[in-house]
């Protein structure tokens, strides 16, 4: 299995993806977020690469059932029902719902991939269920971390090293480029104190000084939910709800 | 200082740079060549980011006095002079001759950089040398890692950790960004053994395949040379040769 991390946007183009099995980064938030949100019942999540397209998404869905959400420079965007809080993706407000999603540098990356073949998505919190996943399905992976405005995020990176670490546990053969050594490296240098690498992040500190510290806790708490996201469509479920087009899928949980 | 690491030059367009002291990084090999060929007595480099332009160029300096040199994937252009191996760049080859140099990744970054205020030229051998300039010129720093193809490189992104390594050792007061504390850690972990290091990158097996292994011991010794190059006008001359131009490096030195 070989394993590329792509540490930005920026580097690949829309059409790299195609036929890929790629998993998106975006611990601070949006990865996390969207993890939350399905473990909590979420019906679905509709990623979506501008605002603008969010409100036309939003405009075409039934009233009651769906939820227009996101941020723009970590603040909830106004007339949004939530921002990108993971804490705010409660059961009693996303159960059933389809949530329709706009952040700034997450459901961006999201958009970008979405010539897949599959496209799961990771945050430290569900690591060890995707990893699982993935040794499954045993395909080559690209790693693409959202990044910070299309500029390295080290949160994202220490996340690819953390899952790289999780298959390398469960036994995988794996082959790793230059960067998917360097996520490794900086996970097993890095990753011990989840808090504080996560404070001392650009992005980490941008976020405490706009009062989202315990979305920092909460981002940084490892393995607390079993939840697998996997765009199918153009939409974000829990896998395995198996859509029948994704026959590679089907066919591994089958084997 | 604040210190920020490009790690490919996709990351930044040419505007970026202006203004700024930057540091361009290609291990394998163009900044290894260019700091030997300075140091063995080459009166300037020309980097190109063409063959075209670099035939060109040639086209209109004297003959005899100017070497035509660069690579393509890994090998010597066919009509060119020397290669990009840093062991052709001998005294008796290069003394006194301006060289125009194509490399696949490291002068295309020079050139895009070429708007920086300063632009200084780092690899293994020079790293000592450079910290010293640059703690004296106590200006922040972007340091551009040539990359590979667009794509991460750990060799270039080791040499960004160590030179940052040694600014902290000279008791320079360092404000890191995500990227350059990922590439101090990353030269701590992976800088120690530098010829294993080279040799397990994606370049470095690359250029051990193609019979360049005398090239790989090269490039991983620290400090054998105090050469730091940088870019004035278009060459790449020894510093501190200085150029009226640069008035702002003037001031430094004469201070």
């Amino acid at each position: 299995m070989k394993i590329n991390v792509l540490f930005t946007p920026i580097i690949a183009d829309e059409l790299y993806f195609t036929g890929k099995t790629t998993v998106v980064i975006d611990v601070l938030r949006a990865s996390t977020s969207i993890v939350a949100a399905l473990q909590n019942g979420a019906k679905e999540i509709v990623p979506v690469a501008t605002v603008e397209f969010a409100v036309k998404v939003s405009g075409g869905m039934f009233g009651g059932q769906t939820l227009l959400c996101g941020e723009r420079n970590s603040k909830k965007i106004e007339g949004f029902a939530l921002g990108n809080s993971p804490l705010e993706y409660s059961q009693e407000i996303v159960a059933g719902k389809s949530i329709i999603l706009f952040t700034t540098n997450g459901t961006k990356a999201i958009v970008k991939a979405k010539f897949s073949s599959a496209l799961f998505i990771c945050s430290f919190t569900n690591i060890s269920a995707l990893a699982k996943q993935l040794a499954m399905r045993d395909k080559d992976i690209e790693i693409q971390c959202a990044g910070n405005q299309n500029n390295f995020s080290l949160e994202d990176t220490v996340c690819a090293g953390k899952l790289i670490s999780e298959l390398e546990k469960i036994n995988c053969e794996l082959y790793l480029s230059d960067s998917a050594k360097a996520a490794l490296v900086l996970s097993k240098s890095l990753g011990k104190n989840m808090h504080k690498m996560l404070s001392e992040t650009e992005h980490g500190k941008m976020l405490l000084e706009n009062g989202f510290a315990e979305d920092i806790n909460y981002c940084g708490k490892l393995n607390i939910s079993s939840s697998v996201p996997y765009l199918t469509g153009n939409v974000i479920k829990l896998f395995p709800e198996i859509d029948p087009s994704l026959s590679d899928i089907k066919e591994n949980i089958k084997s």
